[in-house]
């Protein structure tokens, strides 16, 4: 059985997950493609050699009878209508981050899935499919080191473009921590406060690079997160769970020792690219094993919801320099219950 | 396009071939299988659902038109007879190891394949498909060590079953390093001088272990490598790179990194499946795509040679003691020129 | 030449000094010792086979023609009538850590010694002198990581006795940061604020454990560090100082790497008084040379001030919550003076 | 109580031990130095300010009745004169390696040793009293590893000297691992073969180098010593015991762990003399507290001989490439009961 797959946008993610799809992972096609650069995608299908069709618009793409799934990697503002015309059809849809720009707009997609009564949205966190991350989180529900108390971490980039935002270093780089800590710590987050170290001399003049972030969770876990996005070194991915009897940190790439020039050392990777590569190919992969199951196990649109609140209090906490609550209202029965369906609860 | 491949023995490994070509991996389908057991090829067939012809033996199989590819996994010593008759139908062939259980064996296969004109024979020598093995192998030829001079190997298992014999710590398990050192160095081996430590009393009465192998190449690189197939604590494979400027270490796997009663530590495996479980998936990827393009990628039926007549001088080393000499004669032109096409010379 | 020492308490620390300096160190003799507690002095005496006076009270001591400089290790609160009489007495004193236990009593000992005219009090924070702190700080000022921008750290013990209290993790134990990171960064705090993550249950109830101490120095580098008295694992001390170019981390003490049971691990300390023994022989040595030659070479009585000033301003940031302000005045020329001329300025 | 010592030799080796017995360590008076360049030894005396005698020759030296103890640090050659003399007077004597320059000359201090009657010599291989040594071979007697199998070692030199010779692999360099390895194991040795792996282009032309050392012990236990004096990367001593249940590593020295220019490093060593800089202080220090209470704790005159006989095979085994054989005799009685005195057998 294979699952049709519908791609809207075909920019770079969108043609990475077209030849993953394609070329590596086993039970998808790609039957559908389209992108306001109707020029574009035309090129992608050739290149990659597809057997699909081209439609003028995503939504045509969604209510086409072919299309089995679809998978949102447009721009970012147009994500929210396409999701939300995917659950009108009834469609199991990928959506990658974000998953509409606002939290009101997650919400809306949230309702939409409820009233339309099973699961059918993942978000393209990929972090959650990482073996780093799934071997660190299994260490902690191993009960190794007890309850979780603290959370040390850091996302460090080598540099950053001149268009890069101080916003940007909430939700394009932090965005992930949101996501992959509240996963691993299966907790939610209460307050955040951000405090401004020293500014380095090597980022441009408007950025504060970097920032350490406060999160407090339900539990009282006290997360602190260094955000770094002109380190310089590489990009390093940085986690350290501290519980009641012991510590487990997130596994760094493994990569030849090396003696040479009085030194021993490893490598450390300077693309984002490469660190988390393997995890895109286990999250489509997971996508499409489980949509052909008619099951959603990846983050879902509460998920997306929770990141883009999250986000919206860091943005404040910010600006502010004040310690801001974190209000999620419940969690929905309905993920709640899928979640214990998939035996995840 | 899709291969289409005919699979010779349902047992355990090509259960598992069976199982990544249908599940995990891109551009194969599985259309026919065969079996001396026949019932157990109706079990897989029935418990993984396949869309395959059911053959009587392994020739009809690979007579037939449906099959454009083979993966030989049965029994070691029918591989010589359906390698041959593989070649003889001018179709591709996946044989895992060993290629013929004598050297006499493979060289007919070498010469069968060179009369036909064209490659077509890779053999299981997973190991060069392992990405860390891959890193190594790019550290020595960027030249950052400068030219190998020494390398510092062992091959460690937890503990072996009652039925391993003394050979096969040669066969079974040293066989691995004999192909992957000579790949990771471009070299071959001169001679081979094999010594007995101290017997652990772990081991079985019969069994020396461990040993330590000594191999020279015609580089003249030293090569000492430990084989301990009782050493208890894990499953381990280590490989140093003693270069001229500097020294290079195969990684080990990544692992979280646990601080806990009084210890700093990380896992070491205790499962060999577990250990090079990727290469696997990576290996036969690798070869349905070069199949598909007319090609042979990986270790050559030349390569399934060499690794005979080197482990037939080591059981020879290991029962007389001396340094027994490994004559190889030339490498045939077939296979320099294959490889110069593939631009790998 | 050799510095008669007369030690005024020979409790646990005092006779620890006492052994090292007649066993282990060169340069220094033990020739006269008090206590409150005068059997205990008769003990010392005794089982140190020393050739040293016992004095009746640690006045008549200083005051004695036989001693040429002071080691003050007696109970706390006395610390300052006897570095103070000493100052009088114009003898070189080495004053276990508090220096005073109000930062009133630190300054009343700064100014005895700025009227006084020349330096003559050190106090006992080892780090300073632990190989590993000298090779971060030689790290930091050969620039290879660029400025100091953040500095990560944790001082975790594995228990702590019944007796200890809430502000025992200030006084105690955190104070040996307060005091080595300023000297690591060449740097002075200007604000702190503490935060309570979820309590560890092998805590005794009365006591929050962990603690994290947000520090802010007048460079603008923001320091996080975790104290956690009843880590259980061990005592184990972590420093990472995060740059503009790259990171360093203290080193962690060096131990054998063992395999064994599924594992690669090292050692991690248990009890703190292996942590820093040699740091405890160089720092007196040190001590005994640079009084040899007239001069202080260590934390000075600047420094002991520093220490009581923002251990107070962590009390109230520990009680209240708040971020609170760090007030320490200028340095005194004097000291600064002083440093400049040992060329450390 | 003061151990006060006469040096035979102020050159380098002299020098440092005078200084740090003088400046270092605890115990110990020089009062007499001697050298055949008497103005060295005069030199010596007014720039490191001592109190001490020089003598016109070793003998008088030996002979005076202020000399408690003699070290000697004189050239090679004249080792076993000045320890003979020693013995003769019935003085303890620290004899820096070689104990004497054959086999033949170390027996006669055995034998002149034995007859004297107790024991007064000690050799100065200071590998046994290095921290990572010591807690290497901790873990070894705990049984945490089960009983040694093999040994796998290196030892690293980045470049050696024009004058370093062929011979001066074993005799200067390898000469330490013939003495802590056997010391490690409580081994002795019966073969010894020695492989010449391809020659690295930074030796000069005379020079083979690598070499391969493979010794075998009266347990069995199989030693596999990579030799290499040109590395250029840095000084590097590598041991790891391989045992029944588990395998144990030297420590590494401690370093600053550095992220920097895309790669994560710790600093190797460069120079030879600030490996074993603390196992110098250590030795000396155990030999003076040893000295003072009567008693040899440290390599013995028989260590040394076991050195001198093993050396000699090498360089046999070297010249030949044969498998050479170890004859050393049984340990006399004397050494034994000496070290079952002392507890430690
Ligand atoms: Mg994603
Ligand atoms: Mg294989
Ligand atoms: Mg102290
Ligand atoms: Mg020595």
């Amino acid at each position: 059985m294979v699952l049709k797959i519908g791609v809207i946008g075909t920019g770079a993610i969108g043609q990475d997950h077209i030849r993953r799809i394609t070329n590596t992972l086993s039970g998808g096609k790609i039957v559908a493609v389209t992108d306001v650069n109707q020029e574009q995608a035309k090129a992608v299908v050739k290149n990659q050699n597809l057997d699909a069709v081209i439609y003028d618009d995503g939504h045509e793409l969604i209510k086409s009878e072919d299309v089995d799934a679809v998978v949102v990697t447009s721009w970012g503002p147009t994500h929210e209508e396409f999701v939300l015309a995917a659950i009108q059809a009834g469609k199991p849809v990928f959506c990658e981050k974000p998953l509409a720009t606002t939290a009101e707009g997650c919400k809306r997609i949230v309702d939409a899935e409820i009233t339309h009564g099973k699961p059918l949205v993942q978000v393209g966190y990929m972090r959650r499919y990482d073996t780093g991350y799934r071997a660190l989180k299994k260490v902690i529900e191993s009960g190794q080191i007890g309850e979780a108390l603290m959370v040390h971490c850091a996302h460090r980039n080598p540099t950053v473009p001149d268009t890069y935002t101080g916003d940007m270093s909430i939700v394009d780089t932090f965005i992930h921590e949101i996501d992959v800590l509240r996963w691993l710590l299966n907790d939610d987050y209460v307050s955040v406060q951000i405090v401004a170290p020293r500014k380095t001399s090597k980022a441009l003049e408007h950025l504060q690079d970097p920032i350490m972030v406060l999160l407090e969770t339900k539990q009282g876990v006290r997360i602190d997160a260094e955000v770094f996005v002109n380190c310089q070194y590489g990009y390093d991915i940085q986690c350290q769970v501290v519980g009641e009897t012991g510590i487990a940190n997130l596994p760094e790439p493994s990569s030849v020792v090396l003696r040479s020039e009085a030194k021993k050392s490893t490598e450390i990777l300077v693309d984002w690219k490469d660190r988390f590569i393997d995890s895109y190919d286990t999250e489509l992969q997971d996508w499409i094993n489980s949509t052909l199951k008619g099951e959603v196990n990846g983050p879902t649109a509460w998920d997306g919801y929770v990141a883009a609140v999250t986000s919206d209090a860091c943005l404040e906490a910010k600006k502010s320099g004040n310690i801001v609550p974190i209000s999620l209202g419940e969690r929905p029965d309905f993920y709640y219950k899928t979640l214990t369906a998939a035996g995840k609860l």
